[in-house]
């Protein structure tokens, strides 16, 4: 038998947990169900644990709660329904989650859900799941049900409730999934233009025995890499493209927060880390680059992206940052500068780049400011711990990924 | 036993499709695997339906269709396997489907999920789950399941894409829903400066034995409601706030196409409209606002909603244009226009407005411009036909609801 938790408000959708509640019962489910309300707690149809109860495990009573601002009182009940699920899940009592709401309700629940493990159930219906859900689903593995209407019971939402409903049983009986012969697992980062290198990579480790995943290197990817990385689901981190960090030097939009690279570190995973894309801080469409960079170039990448070449101010400070982090790494690391390029933008004879007014204006081939990268790398490495090679090659020449697969090979031994 | 339909481009993901597939005979299920690469015929992991049958089924060969471009080459596989299933559905041969993609995979497979009934079963598994997916769900009942990782298979994935088969096989079991005591449903299209005219109308409904569910008046919204009711889910319309025909007229933003108001005419159910907000032309944030509207003034409404008012001449052919549609209504219909204001923001009193500058300037009330729509049904509606009433009320006046109630239950006697 499964055990389900059952989240949402039970003071405003009552009647509607009540109809998933006896359909999971009705699959042969056993039913835990969470009250989220942060208002009444008397109710109809009352659930097994009520907000006094999530309230409790933070700490706090219900009056306490009800006193407070709707957002503070909100992130208690996540708090405290994160911690209540969680114990669940340790002591192998939860097989998945479910929950109903509208707006606010579904960015409670999705909160508690992104705090619980990768390749657990958890099941979101919602009038939301229509629109941009990217602050709700992040970078977890969250199953977002359209309901269509607002979250009330008539003729058109019961059989999707009831759908969901089975969904969450059907998930949860799949589970786990035979471990069948998996091999370890590298994740490597990358963009379009640091894209042949990746490949290479790709197809050489993995005749070597490895599953490389890939993450796409801005924002969103980078951070999924980080979280998969912290929670031990990867071996070993190939960092080949790690231009966010560039992003949040200069003000970029695809920055992954300052923990970039943290993760393999402190994990003591092998890393190997590469400067790629690192020349190119990202933008939206031209109208949007802000005026103080009005003396800068920019190649437009797509309708929607533009990049700007980094200084050499600004490569230098990169190069000291990511060498400070590559000096905190608990495991074998090592970083590759290839000197004649960091992505297909700054190779010689790359693209034509245009000023900010959108004149065509030289490209992003200056290997003086890749030079400075280098040089806040050897101001600040520890190359008694972390191995620093210069091949004489571009990022993407095949002969790169030859060297960095060898290297890396060499950590993982 | 449940028959899924499994749906994915077989050249470029079939060994996570026949991972799928795997898993879906393990959970007792019938699978037709549908392919829709428009590249290559033959494959590896071969599917029950190639491309080239559902080229076949629009009237074409496999070699055609591998020589368009891909976007049209798409268009036909999405128009081939939407006829498959559908043919499966109205033969009772199938009670779920489910699909595996990267971008243009999900946008292939959503785009047949989009022409599937509500209510029948449909998930989608891809990386895009994550991000903005209006145009994917639509006003779909779809399910989303974020894959996390590319459509690769690894020991991230591999739970991922047995949940979701999971999920489907539940989805599939847990229908047909128990019909129970189903009301007559009333849809009723509300923004919130119409939402005391709507709370007010769904309780004396609701008291009369009738269920009201409600839609947001634009976009999305209003667009749901028009294919509900088409669709035959919907037995009566409260067509209150008709606000997206003036964004349709004047250029706003929210405009829901120019079909509006014409499903329930067109299925000849009782239909009551109303001009709720009207008045209110839509818009994102100030700075998005076009110059040539430079003359008019605003209410910013929320960060990213600012509404312009309409002026006379606009509100005068909206009238016409309205009372145009309602005269081809082939059932009972009535037009209440309240004489006193059509939203919160137009009644005597009602908030302060803004220049195209932001400085204050007058309100939106204004009862010319009202009569001019008035004006303007007058012109063309034919009142053999159509009942016209003139409450000397505001729409959120209770009296008002009350009146529309009336009208509505003598239109569905």
């Amino acid at each position: 038998m499964v055990t389900i938790a059952l989240l949402g408000t039970h003071d405003t959708k009552g009647a509607e947990l009540h109809f998933v509640r006896e359909k999971l019962i009705q699959f042969g489910a056993k039913v835990r169900a969470v009250d989220m309300s942060t208002l009444r707690e008397e109710k109809k149809y009352s659930p097994d644990h009520p907000p006094s109860r999530l309230a409790g495990l933070t700490g706090r009573s219900f009056e306490e709660l009800s006193a407070l601002p709707k957002a503070e009182a909100s992130e208690v009940i996540v708090e405290g329904a994160l911690k209540l699920l969680q114990g669940w899940l340790d002591g192998g009592e939860l097989n998945g989650a479910i929950a109903l709401g509208g707006g606010s309700g579904a960015a409670m629940a999705c909160a508690v859900f992104r705090g619980l493990p990768l390749g657990f159930p958890k099941v979101m219906v919602s009038t939301i799941a229509s629109g941009d859900v990217t602050h709700y689903v992040g970078t977890r593995d969250l199953t977002m049900v359209h309901s269509v209407l607002d979250i009330t019971l008539n003729r058109i939402t019961r059989p999707i409730f009831a759908a969901a409903a089975g969904a969450i049983c059907g998930m949860a009986r799949a589970l786990p999934v035979e471990k069948g012969a998996d091999k370890p697992l590298v994740a490597a980062s990358m963009y379009g233009i640091t894209q042949p290198c990746v490949f290479s990579l790709k197809e050489i480790l993995e005749n070597e025995g490895f599953e490389v995943v890939i993450f796409s290197a801005g924002g969103n990817g980078a951070r999924a890499l980080e979280e998969l990385t912290a929670e031990e689901h990867i071996d070993g981190v190939l960092d080949i493209t790690t231009t966010t960090m560039i992003d949040e030097i200069v003000g970029g939009i695809r920055g992954a927060g300052p923990g970039r690279l943290e993760a393999a570190c402190s994990r003591g995973i092998p890393l190997l880390v590469a400067p790629g894309a690192c020349e190119c801080v990202n933008f939206g469409p031209p109208e949007t680059i802000p005026e103080k960079f009005i003396d800068r170039i920019f190649i437009r990448h797509t309708a929607t992206t533009t990049l700007m070449r980094a200084t050499a101010t600004e490569m230098r400070e990169l190069g000291a940052k990511m060498a400070e982090k590559l000096n905190r790494a608990r495991g074998p690391a090592a970083l590759l500068v290839p000197l004649r390029g960091f992505s297909r933008y700054d190779e010689a004879g790359g693209p034509r780049a245009m000023d900010f007014a959108g004149n065509p204006a030289g490209t992003f081939h200056d290997p003086e400011s890749d030079m400075a990268f280098l040089e806040g790398v050897k101001s600040t490495l520890n190359q008694e711990r972390v191995r620093l090679m210069e091949p004489d090659l571009h990022i993407n020449d095949e002969a790169f990924s030859k060297i960095v697969a060898e290297v890396f090979l060499s950590l993982v031994k």
